[in-house]
């Protein structure tokens, strides 16, 4: 395994604002691996994914010991460096010095803390409560996580978010990367990607941005990089989206048909399940050391 | 909520060998919540599915707290009952009394007890070790489960998966009906039905019968329902393996199309997925609590 | 086991003002079941005192499943019944009705609210902040711990700790009442009892109070009984502190002497730990059930 | 925090026979910490402490995840090496090499794996299962814990415990140490130190031995060093056995004298618990980052 600082710095060297890095949303080790696989570059811990795999809202009701397990887990079956979302923090900046560690020893290679107020609510919710901290609030947390994690730390901005204009948002992810932050996320429900085009524009290249292109599909990798200034894009939630659609078909057919021979051609194999859960590694062990 | 005792005598009403009960797998509470909206009559809380979802494999290497905390979240979501799949009980039958009152707990409907030596393998895996404990021995754990916890017992056999043959497997079965399990498992890797078929003619009947058909997908509910001795049919990993190959998809088009947007029709919709994590129940809890 | 509303029914027949029940604190099962043998009337499920025993501030810094399961491990080994203390419910309103279900199905008969904000800081701590919610969102906090869980609801006002003084403790208190709190806790830092007195006078008694005479340990139980307005005494923090001036005698006399022996006869012998493990137990469970 | 390595060769080079390192057990982190300000040189994580701490048997009961997430949190607060505990490793070879590297990032400088079956039982408890796997089977499980981890490995013989006598303890201990072992744990349950001083003598020294002098307290630490053979004398209890002494007794006093006053001068200060809380370390991130 590598050192926590060896992975923080390989993950810095793949946020290339000419050839951004594509993350891909995991909500437990068995997506990070296939997403690993698929050959993404990093792994989003995501807590919005993590929070509808257990069918609650994404609003700092799943404990903090349950997400972090979960990035925890999903870094011992695969090596794709793991960037956990952290939400606001779990409170204050004392909240935010006290985990930071533990995701840290988690192994992850960055976090991304965000400056709305605890409890958070999710960005994208129609109606949802988008109450921000003061920024110099927020840059005592982003300082904090710095002092104590060894990992890179992303700045997430909800100024668009909560509707506070361009001005605003560039205040804050300059203000961010002054605290130290080695990134900004700067995130839009814009169903267009003028908004944030026109931010990516504005920015002055300090620090590489971060985008979660949700709102705004159209949106391709290549306009991305085009634009020189973002060094990592993230799937936010792809990978819990694909696998409800699957299992809604899977279950409805097999509930219509009464039986389960019609869905065997459209599912995983058992074998390949058996791959996934290391059966290779498994053989290994049990040749080498079983007696 | 039902009380521990209504929810055993639900699902023991369920287990109509004219009619048999259908579970569906789950690996998590989004699962059982899809589980349960497609309808099933039960959840499997899969030993197998939710090991695959670790990237680990299916023999006794996930710590219990993981599968019992699993299986606590997915009966905090959804109302479907549970039957939870406790591999050998984690030990010997003094293992069995302490684990189980912890899945009454929980919320579970019944437990499944399999007579295989601790560390169990997976039953479908070639070449795995398929090492069955005296069914005396057995019948301790069943009685200690009956005794600690207020829920069905389901008593698996894996004389067949060792190749013990039928009249082993029988008497395995009627022994653990002796010993008061609710009803037998009898599971089969053959890849054609008739093994299963033969033993569930030869099977008395003194409790319900329950089947995972993995192995042999091509018998119909509808034909297991003819038998005339099956309470409970267990789709065993359909909910994994419908989210893999999914996953597998929809990553692998993300990558090669360099974008989200191709994939945008044919996976759930955020506005799905917030459905799925209590959005009504949320608002209403905003609405009335919130000052 | 008794059903929820037994055991918080159980609780509410023991809040009586002419002859309060006593609560001891406890960081772990051991200690709440020393607790229960000694006659304790109640266990107080201290964040104090688990945030101690892993050497954490009391300030909203130990996650809450760690206090849940701390919780509910009490429960499975004794039946005292638990008065758990969850803080500030772990954000708003909307937090303490996700989480105040779990505390129900955790078995625990009343949970402790408390009028800070999130995250809490210790109300003894000299320097500490001391910030309340308004009166009104506290409120909907009570509404919805009542709402969702089956349990006594004690509100706890920090109005004195926070220096608003007596006049608004009493404000408060009633506010908290007529929102449904089954009692009310007010606590106090001054070394002397008359701040607690006083209020106790004042109070008009439509609910009992509960108090934790950390600060005051003057204030005999018989003292407070002749008040004839408190149900409860909880010693919030007195197994914590009897265990760590314990050990840090043992642990000196053992390095100091160079040996073991000279403490044998101060600390707990073997034999009795497996008495408080439930050996009796596990005997029967051996002779029942292994085979 | 120094890395994995580095914490491992620093315990090796305390594992002087003629200065034997002391550890002392903790069944908490303030345990642990107690621990380390007392002194000793390294922690022992003990099952039986921890068993003890959930008043439950020591006999394989307590999940490993309820033990990993302990020996974790030990880590967090202070650095003296800790010496993890881990009973059987949790079933076999194969499940030993998915525990060990676990608790490797945990951070945990030497495991302890015994020869028994797994389930355990408590090697001083009277009429006991004391039934030892195999010596072949059990080197598999060191070399499959050396192989997967970058800690020490200790391997412990209860050959004396089981009654297999000194000859058959030499045999394992000799075969442990060709299999990798960095040190061999020798246990006796005999009352006089007799029975271990015979093995100390008899042993080769190709390892360091490593003794739990419960049974016969009147060996001291010179006595143990004299013998030129033990690099690590571990104090098995005594946390746990000097805690309940003193909750015993606390609780006893609180109960006959109705108040808490009379046991104010004989268990520790707030002020005390606050500091060994880090309270010194949260004024200085209140200061830092708090805006």
């Amino acid at each position: 395994m590598t050192s926590r600082n060896e992975r923080a710095e390989a993950l810095r060297a793949l946020l290339n604002p000419h050839d951004p890095a594509i993350a891909m949303a995991a909500h437990n080790p068995l997506a990070a691996k296939l997403a690993a696989e698929a050959g993404f570059a990093a792994i989003w811990g995501s807590g919005f994914e993590l929070s509808a795999s257990y069918a609650v809202p994404d609003a700092s009701i799943l404990p903090m010991g349950t997400h972090l397990e979960m990035i925890r887990s999903m870094g011992e079956v695969q090596d794709t460096p793991i960037v956990a979302d952290i939400d606001t923090g779990f409170g204050n900046a004392v909240n935010v010095a006290y985990a930071v560690p533990r995701y840290a020893a988690a192994g992850v290679a960055a976090v991304v803390l965000e400056d709305k107020t605890f409890p958070k609510d999710s960005s994208l919710r129609p109606g949802g409560r988008q109450e921000l901290v003061p920024a110099g609030e927020f840059q005592g947390k982003i300082e904090a996580a710095r002092a104590h994690g060894g990992m890179l730390v992303i700045a997430r901005t909800e100024a668009l978010i909560a509707g506070q204009g361009e001005a605003e948002a560039l205040r804050r992810g300059a203000a961010y990367a002054e605290a130290g932050a080695d990134a900004v996320l700067i995130h839009s429900k814009s169903k267009s990607p003028e908004e944030i085009l026109s931010f990516c524009r504005a920015w002055d290249g300090r620090v590489p941005l971060v985008l979660v292109p949700t709102s705004y599909p159209q949106l391709s990798f290549k306009d991305v990089a085009a634009l020189g200034k973002v060094g990592l894009v993230i799937c936010g939630n792809h990978a819990i989206r694909a696998a409800v659609a699957a299992m809604r078909d899977t279950f409805r057919r097999i509930r219509e048909e009464g039986g389960i021979a019609a869905v065997e051609g459209r599912i995983a194999s058992v074998a390949e399940i058996f791959a996934l859960q290391g059966d290779d590694a498994l053989r290994g062990l049990e040749r080498d050391f079983l007696r």
